[in-house]
Order: structure tokens, then C-alpha cells, then sequence
């Protein structure tokens, strides 16, 4: 084989937010498989505010991606080559082959992906990791009842906009924070929530108070700093605060200043009788099957929808990131690796 | 009837520590059941650290005593006179009938105690709200599991030396803090903790980290301040922390400093994935019968063992809570109202 493969390989560990300089695009032989061994040609690479962890080697639930390391990712491929009798060429599946045109898997990890069902880039959206964590951080930490209010930040993201929709369709009000007009327009018109404030515009505090007259009851952390310090003290007696990212720290380089306590906190959660918990996607891995079920009725029916954020090229990857930890992203970003 | 009846009230809202001055002594004449009800005269009366909530008008769960109302608190009282068919004269009950000598009743909400089966102070202590509160935030909350590490403040008051009690007969180490080496001694050679730290001591958070050389599962918070900021780096990965008291902070009168940031703990929360819950007693009643068989059948079995701090006297009380916001009372105090 003549052809060249691609990949994107972790350069140094960013000290604050990422620069270009921290990735490496490298050219390499296209790898062979071996016994056993499919080739894969990637044809979606999913991008996700996680990665930012993954380049710092603070400690973490996930090792960090070591320096001179492929940056990890989930990804949809097409199988071009196959010594793998559970695959064959043309399949389409879903895997965590990373930053890179090319990859060789024993099919461990790997998951068929029929097109028929959906367009297979939603495996790494509404039906894949995002949409897994927004159903299972919401039904199984936030547990909304009908009537209750729920708050998400990055309303128009990929967890954060089906947060807000399921919660709808469990009967709750969904209340969104998003970057700007545009978005929250979206959020509200086109997703259906109640309201979508825009954390740009002045005095946020107010304005979620009064889009939440009763309180909130479920507030799903995406994002901490100034959008929980506006949350904080609508939270009602019993509230729940499942927390599933904090974008707005990851690039920080120093500690984060905060307007609010611990104590305060402490205090919060005693005499409301709150619970935070953290979690991500992997700790309901048990859900799985109910997961795929449920979004793929609801979203057959009509009743989730979701918006797709593409750039072309995996040498653009670097730079999406970048600019998705900014929020600069409308949609669940993905990067087309494959035309 | 002659005899005069005493009781003390809220004479104003501390700042701060509660002084003497903030509690008034008051005669007036004994009250005079009407049909239906009964009277009571005090025999023990609890005193617990959330009384120092209800002296101020910050918000919280429960109402606030009135400046000129008569202190709250749980009390164990002798019926002497009963216009009531469910209660004779010399019947001994349990009821929330506060800082006085005496009171009348309709029934509602006195539960008859039986001086056979235990002590009838226990109804204020071991059988009664504070060992509910440290049955029900261990085991509904913290959930400790054989071979986890549960560590407790206040290790040596009515509620922390329940807690570590409990989570031994549930297969768990204990670990207690308390304050000064005679409690440590108690609780650890007593109670039977596997080990009980002098919070007075240089270095609590080293000799902590010695102690759960694995990391802590279960922190039963019922201090806050030093005590958490100690405990903090060592919560492992998935461990709860039920939020029952914050006695460090309680007679603050401006903001607690910390040496944590909320920033700091929602990074924790997050990758660590942490669940942080508070919760006051009456959350769980459902769990009252539950409890009451249990705890009353390990305490027959002598594998609960209790200690009470009685101070003779209803004028003495606010000086015993003033004391026991400081940690100088060693166990359960109670005032001995009548002897």
C-alpha cells in the first residue's frame, strides 16, 4: 500500500488554554493488520470537552495521553481491510481509534453501526457517549419529576441539548444557559425549552431567578465558574446537581476564583438537603441497552432532535478543539476525517 | 396549684457565640391542662448543636425560635396530670416540649416510653434523634461497604460514636476525630474505632493520611472547616460524604475562611466522581421502625455502647450549649431537669 496515513499526536501539555503547537500532525505508513486484525479508515473523529484532560497529567479518572502519544477520541470507520471474521470490508463501526486517518483493531471495542438505522455520525452524538451521558446524569442523578425545574449549561451542546429535551419529555420545564443570541434561539425554538438565557448578556443571576420563579430543582453541571454561582442560590430544598463537566475551568492555569465558599456551600447543602454527585458516562454503563432504546424511539418519533457541528480534515482538529473548549461550537462538533 | 414553673427563653439573636445574655430564665405559674390534654413536667432535656440554627434567623429548614420563645429542644417528661385517656399519671414520655419545666400536651406527638426496656434518657441519645440521624446518614447516605474506611468528626459525641459503631458491625474501619487525647482514648479503646484522631493536634491532615493509608469511602461530615479541608485529598474515588452538621461554623459571624475553593471541590467531585449530600433527620422517618429495632437490639447485644454528659438543672442550660458549640461536652449532654 502506497497510501500515507495521518495522525494528530499529543506535542507537550498546554499550560492554560491549548495552542496549535501542542498537537503534532505526523505522516506515517498506513498499518497492517495482522491476524485477526481489521485496518480501519476513520471517517468521523468526535471532538469532546474530556480531551482537555486527557492532554494534562493532573490526576484524573483516565490516564493522560502520554507526550508523542495519538490523541485519544472516539471515532466511526469503514473497514478496509479485514483478517477478522466478525468483520467485513465496507462495515462501518464505531470504536476509540483517535486522532488519525488510519487504525488496526483486534474488533475488541469495536461496535457494527448500520446506516439504515441513522446517520452513523449520531453513534458519537445523540446516540452515542454524549447522548448516554445527558440520559444517564440526568434520569439517574437528577431524577426530574413532572413539573419540576431542570437548568443545564451548554444548552445548545451535545449533552446539553438533550438534557434539556429529555427533561421535557419527562414533564419538567427546561430551563438553558447558552453562549450568546443565536444559540439561545435555537435552544428554545428549535429544541423546545421553556428558556435559554445567554451567560454573555449582563446580570445572568437575575435573569435565571426570574426564569425560574420556583426555584430549580436539577441543575446538570457543564460548565461551573459564574453559571453556578448564579444557580447556587435558586437551588431549592432536595435539589440535585449532577455534574458531568466544568468547561469553564479546564483551561485554567492557575486556581479558579470563585465568588462563593465552601462553607457557604456546606452550608447550602445541609440545610436544603442537596446532593452533588459527579459521574461520568462509563459509572451507568448498565443503562446502555435502555439508552440506545429510548433516544432511538424518541428520536424516530421526532421528539429529540439534534444539530451536527462539522469541520473537514483531521488537521483541522487541533484548532476545533481549541476553539470547543471556547464555546465557539454550535452543535456536537465533530470533525469529518473521510469525505 | 403553688408551684411555679421555669423556663428559658430566646432573649436575642447571638452574633456569634451565644452568650449568657441571649437566654432569659423566666417563673410563671404552672399551665393547667384543658380537656384532652396533659401535663408534663421535664426530666431530661437534649441538647444538640442544630439549636444554635434556631437561635438565628438565617435562613434554613426549620423556623427560627421567636425572640421571647421558649428554646426548642426534645425532652423526656413525667405526665402528672392527664385529661388524656391514652396517658396516666406517671407515665413517662417523649416529646419536643423545650427549655422548661413543665408543659401541657394534647398527645400529639408524645410517644409513651417504656423504663424497662432502656433507660429512658436513651430516647434522647442512642434510641432517639441522634442516633437515628447517624443510623440513617450512614447507611442511606454513606452506605458503607465491608472493608471500606469511614471516618467521623465529633467521633466521641452522641451522633460520631454511632456512626463509627455501626459502620463496624457493618464491616467497616472506623476512623475517628475528636478533640483532645481523653475522647481519643474513649473512642478508639471504648468504642472500638480502629483509630481516633486529636483534631488539637499539629498535623491532622498528615496523621489522617496515615491512618487510611487506602483514602476515606465514607466521611460523615459533621464539623466542617479544618476537619474537611483535612479529609478532602483523601476521598477515594466514588465516596459519599453525607452532610450532617457543620458545628465549626455555626457561630461564625462573618465568612468562614477555607483554605479549598468551590472550584477546587467541583474538580474533585467530578473525577473523582464524589457524592455530597445533605440531610437532616426527619428525611429519612421512614426508616424510624428500622431503625429502632436495630439499634435497640445492638445495644442489648452490647455491640453499641453510649456515654451521656448530664449536667443537673434547666438554668445550667445555656451554659451546657454554649459549652457544647465548643466541644466541651464528652458524649451525649443532657440536662437532668427534675432529679
Amino acid at each position: 500500500m502506497t497510501e500515507t496515513a495521518r495522525r494528530i499526536v499529543l506535542a507537550s501539555r498546554p499550560e492554560g488554554e491549548p495552542r496549535p503547537s501542542d498537537f503534532r500532525l505526523e505522516e506515517v505508513p498506513v498499518p497492517q493488520p495482522g491476524p485477526g486484525e481489521v485496518l480501519l479508515r476513520t471517517t468521523w473523529l468526535s471532538l469532546d470537552p474530556y480531551m482537555r484532560g486527557r492532554m494534562s497529567d493532573a490526576p484524573s479518572y483516565a490516564k493522560p495521553v502520554d507526550i508523542g502519544g495519538v490523541m485519544e477520541g472516539g471515532t466511526v470507520s469503514e473497514v478496509i481491510a479485514s483478517n477478522n471474521e466478525r468483520f467485513a470490508v465496507g462495515d462501518i463501526a464505531l470504536g476509540r481509534t483517535g486522532w488519525q486517518t488510519h487504525a488496526v483493531s483486534s474488533g475488541q471495542g469495536l461496535r457494527k453501526l448500520d446506516p439504515k438505522v441513522a446517520p452513523v455520525s449520531t453513534a458519537l452524538g445523540v446516540l452515542g457517549m454524549p447522548g448516554m451521558t445527558a440520559y444517564t446524569g440526568l434520569l439517574e442523578i437528577g431524577k426530574p419529576q413532572p413539573g419540576e425545574t431542570v437548568v443545564v449549561a451548554a444548552a445548545s451542546g451535545a449533552v446539553g441539548a438533550l438534557v434539556g429535551q429529555v427533561a421535557k419529555i419527562k414533564g419538567a420545564r427546561a430551563v438553558g444557559i447558552a453562549g450568546g443570541p443565536r444559540k439561545c434561539d435555537y435552544v428554545k425554538n428549535e429544541l423546545g425549552f421553556d428558556a435559554c438565557l445567554d451567560h454573555r448578556a449582563p446580570d445572568l443571576a437575575g435573569r435565571l431567578a426570574a426564569a425560574c420563579p420556583g426555584g430549580i430543582d436539577v441543575y446538570f453541571e457543564n460548565v461551573g465558574g459564574a453559571v453556578f454561582e448564579a444557580v447556587f442560590p435558586l437551588l431549592k430544598p432536595f435539589a440535585r446537581v449532577p455534574i458531568c463537566g466544568l468547561i469553564s475551568q479546564y483551561n485554567a492555569a492557575s486556581p479558579v476564583a470563585a465568588a462563593i465558599s465552601v462553607p457557604q456551600v456546606m452550608r447550602a447543602t445541609l440545610t436544603k438537603r442537596l446532593t452533588f454527585r459527579g459521574f461520568i458516562v462509563s459509572d451507568f454503563a448498565a443503562r446502555h441497552e435502555d439508552f440506545l432504546r429510548e433516544m432511538s424511539g424518541w428520536l424516530r418519533e421526532g421528539r429529540i432532535k439534534y444539530r451536527e457541528d462539522v469541520t473537514d480534515g483531521l488537521e483541522q482538529a487541533p484548532q476545533a478543539l481549541i476553539g470547543l473548549l471556547r464555546g465557539e461550537n454550535f452543535g456536537k462538533r465533530l470533525i469529518r476525517v473521510t469525505p
